[in-house]
């Protein structure tokens, strides 16, 4: 098939390099030159426009945020640039609202939208065995498959209204961010008492909560390594607050959201704008003023 | 050994049982008969009054709360009943206060005070198989361990404050009732959006999430089935108000117990006094009024 | 001095009336033509376009939120139609990054901007008697100054930059916001124990909380009249949410925004959406369940 | 008429005071005796024991807290030791459930419960002019109404029930926190835009929060004076939490209460010990790090 690739940062590269190692003809393009050029040693035809790319069967992006997606879509005309009947699909975590206005923007023009927003860090992807959640008409879905599957260990199916995926993704950042905000506040209540934090995470995170998410951020906040971010505190505080979007959109209080909003926002204010969100940790201890202590 | 156990509920009994089963002499004794009766017939020896199951070398309890405990052995005057060098094994969720004022109590006796909470549910308990948290004098634990490793499937040594393995405790069920509201605004949230709560609950715990507690609650919540309670929402917010206390002692806020401490008292005041922590499901639900809408 | 006034709501047109009571020339346009017909009555101008209102000394305008004066100001090209040196006073209460963007436009093309947000309600415009935050470069807001006069009871100086009175507004809505909140959880309290609300309410605000907001929000939730709205509830989520976006663009975390924002959807989804912000008070008795008890 | 009273702190002292001055003849106790004498100034009888000053016909107190109460009449027995027909005037701020259990201890001895609990500071207690609110049976009430009327501007009656008018107290001292904490959280917002506080707090507190609690409370934030305390944070903290306790008691969440207890508990932390309620200003500028600005 003929595939085109836009957008590869870690994420985008490691999801294209599957479908180049798989056979496809996979024409790629980013907005600095340098990542598409590491791509072109492994296989892909790079172009100096995305329109280029995306005159194939299938085109994949996974561009940053709604942001980038508005400016290379709609304003850029990309949309504007594709034969009716290419399917598109989009991988990026993006607001419900902008889902939507994208979904009738490709009917209008013909072309054919597929939500497949992912769940997984790039060494996942590299390992085409990413949670992939997908949405969109039936045929089109259909048609995607085989590249769908290369990058993923399972497809999700969550019906034909596009957004759906996107707002699956979304209440999945959000319990993800929810986890990391418990770890935090439930360390810094044992620290205050001289429990170890690397011991009472351990017991968290090898029984009840013996699941990749709270082993990861776990390890992070015991060891107090906040950097190089991971799931960045800013990224973390973005998906938050389009969750709570999301919510409004709906008229679906999310208390929780309300929460970590805040913390993550005093996290900025702190200093930890590039940090993990395990960063969340340092936000409590301050707020409890655990250094004045002399706690572990 | 010569062993007393006090406080025979569903999780009681299970730990009781296996004392009994590895050849050990247990006295028991229950506030209600009927349940000392059935580990009578395990081979336990019961006894009409506390004091007398308190004569071995080793007692232990594993009374409902704070209340149950003082009654028993503070106002009851069971303490003033043991003979000094007698080691208690308190395994009770209780206050990190009244677990420093036992600490004190005991020792001004000259008795011996073990912290041991549990984490697991009674069919863990009957396996032998619990997760304990363990704190108090060395000697004291090295006198118990023998009878702790029947119990427990692991010991989580904490220390030699009590009080600290009741933190970690109270810290635990916090991190659990989080958990729950966690997967309780997320399944509204996509519901609100007509995707199918089983199937996004499915995704989470099996993927990012895939720990016993989520995919118990998971479970409960995706079936809306709340009753019969395993962890009933009043016990939910009592643990989630202790630990509240026990940061209020140590100046820690704590913004998520705070959420967790309105939404259980929501769930009260709308009748799910009988219901499990799980109904916090129901209350989010409420809140965005779900009904009034034709979705899943 | 010729001068034209933009948005004819019920505050705009009192404003305007203002202006043509005290002899100035004033062109008025409104998108509904009914409200401008009402001015001309009054002596106004009516024109067709917003350009033909913009042509004189000082343009006033009144427009209901951020999305209006896009329409009107940016993408309706009207800021390209006025004449370097006209003074646009913007009445409007609205966020934080329009204010700084719409600055940023008037500049480019030679006009002088001056936000001027008002707090009072129709009734107190119409006396002449708003309170009005004055933000904008000294030599402009001099020259609108005698137009100002005319409207306002106070002009609150707020500095050389626009975005200053319009956070000041926000903040003040917040607190309106904040208030409200306060007597609807405070009053389902005393409720819940029996008190009547209108003994509990009548108390507080002729004492400690002897003043406007109190006495007028107090009043309603006293007498549970939520209809017809003066400062209805999607608006107070609007301007919290603004408030938000104020606070986030800063990183300022403010939690009890977030209660806010959750109350607020609350009642939305409940709806009340027809209602006033004091609807918040139905909000916190359905929280507490209050109607299934025989109580006050 | 013979008249009791017990705890003389600064309210206590003012409040006694107009008794003796309208010619009453005082019997007074304290613990600390020194202001005890300093009433003896001024004409009252100073006694050794508190059973002594609870021999006339009415017995007034003002302890500062529910342990204080406790000590005092139930664990030292001063109720034990009363006539039966006294009428006990208690005028301090104490929980529901203390009240609920006095009002039964009362009864069960044939004494007279009054609950009278007051707004206002020592110098309004000076004047005679406290607001006053008054539950209890009319007949106690009728009886002391004399007294109660020299000491207080305005009688505010809440029924027989005596906590009803405890719980009205708990509500109101919770919207006077609530209202400092929204001064806080919007003098931070303007701040971090270059506003300046002063000029914010002025302009609110002399409009639409034009009332004593605003102006005292806004005063003191816009001046960063938070020593010494008039209504100290650790205080505001206790009956934050007493308002808690009166709703969880009735299953009434009050998600802005959680909001406050945290935000208290963090100046606690950071060492507010020693401040007044006002330094909830501190707290909120400290969590979005305004230092680290070059703003006013």
């Amino acid at each position: 098939m003929k595939v085109g690739f836009i957008g590869l940062g870690a994420m985008g590269s490691a999801m294209a390099s599957n479908l180049i190692a798989a056979g496809h003809t996979v024409t790629v393009w980013n907005r600095s030159e340098a990542a598409a050029e590491k791509l072109a040693s492994l296989g892909a035809k790079t172009v100096r426009t995305p329109d280029r790319a995306a005159q194939g069967d299938v085109l994949h992006s996974m561009l940053a945020n709604d942001q980038a997606v508005r400016e290379v879509f709609l304003d850029g005309a990309l949309l504007d640039a594709m034969d009716p009947g290419t399917v598109h699909v989009n991988h990026a975590t993006i607001s419900v609202g902008l889902a939507r206005h994208l979904a009738e923007e490709h009917a209008k023009r013909g072309l054919d939208y597929v939500a497949a927003p992912v769940f997984g860090r790039p060494d996942v992807a590299a390992a085409g065995k990413l949670n992939m959640l997908v949405a969109g008409q039936s045929a089109a879905i259909e048609k995607a498959k085989p590249l769908l599957d290369l990058m993923a260990g399972k497809l999700w199916p969550m019906g034909e209204l596009p957004e759906r995926a996107n707002v699956v993704k979304l209440a999945g950042n959000f319990m993800i961010v929810t986890a990391i905000e418990s770890l935090a506040e439930a360390s810094t209540l044992v620290r205050a008492y001289d429990v170890n934090a690397t011991d009472f995470i351990e017991l968290m995170t090898s029984t009840l909560f013996a699941s990749p998410v709270y082993q990861g951020y776990g390890k992070a906040i015991a060891e107090q390594r906040f950097t190089p971010p991971g799931f960045s505190l800013p990224l973390g505080l973005k998906d938050v607050m389009l969750a709570q979007e999301a919510g409004f959109a709906q008229q679906v209080p999310m208390p929780l959201a309300g929460v970590l909003r805040d913390s993550l926002l005093e996290g900025l204010a702190d200093g930890a704008e590039g940090m993990d969100v395990a960063a969340l940790a340092r936000v409590s201890a301050r707020r409890a003023n655990l250094d004045r202590r002399s706690k572990g």
